[in-house]
């Protein structure tokens, strides 16, 4: 039994809706399909959710957004007539999202995580009447019905472990079932959504829960590519990854599949296979807890900028019992998260993205590091890309640091820092953002140049 | 004006002290003459200092130690015998040890410590009646007078700050300073050593509260060698290096200079300069705040060995504020310090010197860290050696990163941890203890073959 996902650019008009149709009928044991939002019909179109974003901030300022309900309205509406549905599914539509933009406002947050995750819900609703409408057995189901918890972190939601029995009973269910992503409910009831993009997650949470054999994410692009296609020209795609490599490049930059999404699908050992719903025909990536390495100790490379570092050195540093833990207690202090903690004897160096600070929580953070910790000198330095090159091959093989040194190196590119820990599936190098391009080609060039694209 | 610090083997007899003499008087801007106790004579000797610690440790069991006794006051009278002192001189030590011996031992920690540091207290009698002896203007001074105030933190002393001024009055004494090394006084009064090793911290403190224009640092190796000569054969004497970089090997198995000592010296801007007490001529090792590149980035590669890491993987540890903190929090509670803590995205790597726990602490540790951090694998790993490769020039030279990488995977030795932070003056590789010897002979290869030995 397979989990099937649709992101918003699958279902963003009626044309996308009948591949989509087409696809998850081509094989009955698709049982469970979960739905985005509608997405970007074209470059310059505005997704669903953000429509709905629009339209709950201006509803709390001014009590109403007549244009920007109709443009959602019109989002289904369009999608209905193009697929020869009855008219009534637009009224439901209608009906539940200007109860929702009527409801309490008391709590902002609260009240603009509901409307943003109605995109979803309402899709499903109209994607089950879609199916049914062309004569299959499929219902819409609610997530609060289904008993999808989660905690009560609007935008950032964290599913409880009880959900997963709940939703282990949808398998009683007879025919398709059409769920809508991104979002789950509280214990109070409320509608609390997870990070943005989070329908993967909602797809891989099913999956476990649904005990599926597969969870199959259609997206918009062939495969998963070993290196950003914007930084290096028709790059390899990869044909199969460990959910361990999946998330260290997602992480950095690779946006095709949701940071957080792989966890329940890698927590039951399901298989996730990336596909392209415009191209279901080509391979797309797969991935697994275990894998051949076939091709070399990399399987990808990922980057992104954004990145400042905190140099913090002290004579004896090393001597001091808690120094380190100390400066970490500081950044927590802010609710400021980092990335990586370099060191050495007499410093510690803390890289963190950088749009998490403004300059003058900057100087306070500075000025605390200097006076609390007796520091002998902090330097801040901005604008540094983080490039991770990644593979579960590169663990044991000797080598593979001084090939990306020296390929790092014979691109004339400094590199700011090196990290690489026992047991480590990736190394991280630090480079200025002004390298990171140079950097990434390098790195391409000497773990991909050869390599057939498959 | 400069302040001179003889080590343990450059007073071990009285040939040794003629030496000594020698050098002081060659140069009158030499003003105090810091001493260690006496040293080995030859390998199989039993250095005075360990004497002593025996002997205090039999007192305090059996009320007695005749024989350890004996053998540390044949010590000084031998040397007094050679250099034709008079008796008298060997009276007063045997007297200053047998009240000290008999002394308070509610507190065997410091009972301990005060024996201990009579080893170069009364060896700075000595040689102070030895100098006298030879009709040269010198005193010997005790700390206490001088007023160098430590931390009652026996074995473990610091310095207070107020000691500089103290020490500053010293300028106005005619005639030569001897000065006993290792020990200053707490508040209270009591005696209280530096760490082992810790005369040249003495010589530090001094010079810098004199505010002498060169720490001349006596023992008995020509110069500090790029690299540990029982390692590689021969190898290239370091010139001159900056506090840092000394710093750096100092820490990592680099014997020459206590690693503590450059402190003092280093925030007053004093230059240190390392000599051998039995080839004065030699040009030695000069310690300074800044030096000329020029013979390529690295000055040095220092390496030890007893190390293990504990790496500890957790799903989405990077979006949990305060991990990295919670980890190094425990490591505290067990009053463990860490050297490095490379990190992943969902990974740390936490070394740490190893015979600071037993089986049974680690048990633990693993333990504390699955249930209080609900980590999904922690796993120690023992015997691993960290390799210091430290220059100054290193900071910005694009390719020393891979030259290195490249020579240990030439010489088919894994990597299993790198670091190097920003603005390093070094780089740290972690490797199994089995392959350190080859590791650093292919660094050494690598960095300095084809340089002259100056």
């Amino acid at each position: 039994m397979k989990v099937v996902k649709f992101g918003g650019s699958s279902l963003a008009s009626g044309a996308q809706l009948e591949k989509v149709f087409h696809i998850v009928t081509a094989d009955p044991s698709r049982k469970a399909v979960v739905v985005s939002a509608p997405g970007k019909r074209h470059s310059e179109d505005t997704k669903v959710t953000d429509l709905l974003i629009a339209c709950a901030e201006q509803y709390i300022s001014s009590g109403d957004a007549p244009e920007l309900c109709e443009a959602v309205i019109e989002r289904y509406a369009e999608i209905a007539q193009e697929l020869h549905l009855d008219q009534h599914i637009i009224e439901r539509i209608r009906d539940d999202l200007f109860t929702l933009l009527n409801g309490d406002k008391s709590n902002p947050v609260q009240y603009i995580d509901a409307i943003k995750a109605s995109g979803e819900d309402n899709n499903a609703k109209l994607i089950a009447a879609y199916f049914q409408h062309k004569g299959i057995q499929a219902e819409y189901v609610n997530p609060k019905d289904a008993g999808l918890f989660v905690t009560n972190e609007p935008g950032n939601a964290q599913v409880l472990p009880e959900s997963y029995e709940n939703l282990y009973r949808l398998r009683e269910r007879d025919g398709l079932i059409i769920f809508p992503g991104f979002f789950g409910f509280s214990k109070a009831g409320d509608v609390i959504t997870f990070s943005r993009s989070g329908s993967d997650i909602t797809g891989s949470i099913l999956a476990n829960g649904l005990q599926a054999d597969l969870y199959e994410n259609f997206t918009d692009v062939d495969a998963v590519y070993s290196v950003n296609p914007s930084i290096v020209k028709n790059p390899k795609e990869i044909s199969e990854l460990t959910y361990r490599e999946m998330r260290e490049l997602s992480y950095a930059g690779f946006s095709v599949f949701h940071d957080e999404a792989l966890i329940p699908a890698f927590r039951a050992g399901i298989p996730v296979q990336i596909k392209n719903t415009n191209n279901p025909a080509a391979q797309g990536t797969r991935v697994v807890s275990k894998r051949d390495n076939t091709n070399g100790p990399v399987v990808g490379i990922a980057s992104d900028t954004g990145f400042c570092s905190i140099y913090i050195s002290k004579y004896l540093m090393n001597r001091e019992i808690g120094f380190g833990r100390k400066a970490l207690q500081i950044l927590e202090d802010y609710s400021l998260t980092y990335e990586h903690v370099p060191s050495g004897i007499d410093d510690i160096t803390i890289i963190l993205r950088q749009d998490q600070m403004d300059g003058s929580m900057e100087r306070q953070l500075i000025r605390r590091i200097e006076e609390d910790l007796q520091a002998d000198e902090v330097i801040v330095e901005h604008n540094l890309a983080l490039i991770m090159v990644v593979g579960e091959a590169m663990r044991h093989n000797v080598g593979t640091t001084a090939r990306a040194s020296k390929a790092l190196s014979e691109a004339q590119v400094n590199i700011e820092m090196i990290n690489q820990g026992s047991s480590e599936v990736s190394m991280m190098f630090g480079v200025k953002e002004a390298q990171e391009e140079r950097a990434v080609q390098a790195l391409y060039q000497e773990f991909f140049a050869g390599v057939l694209i498959s």
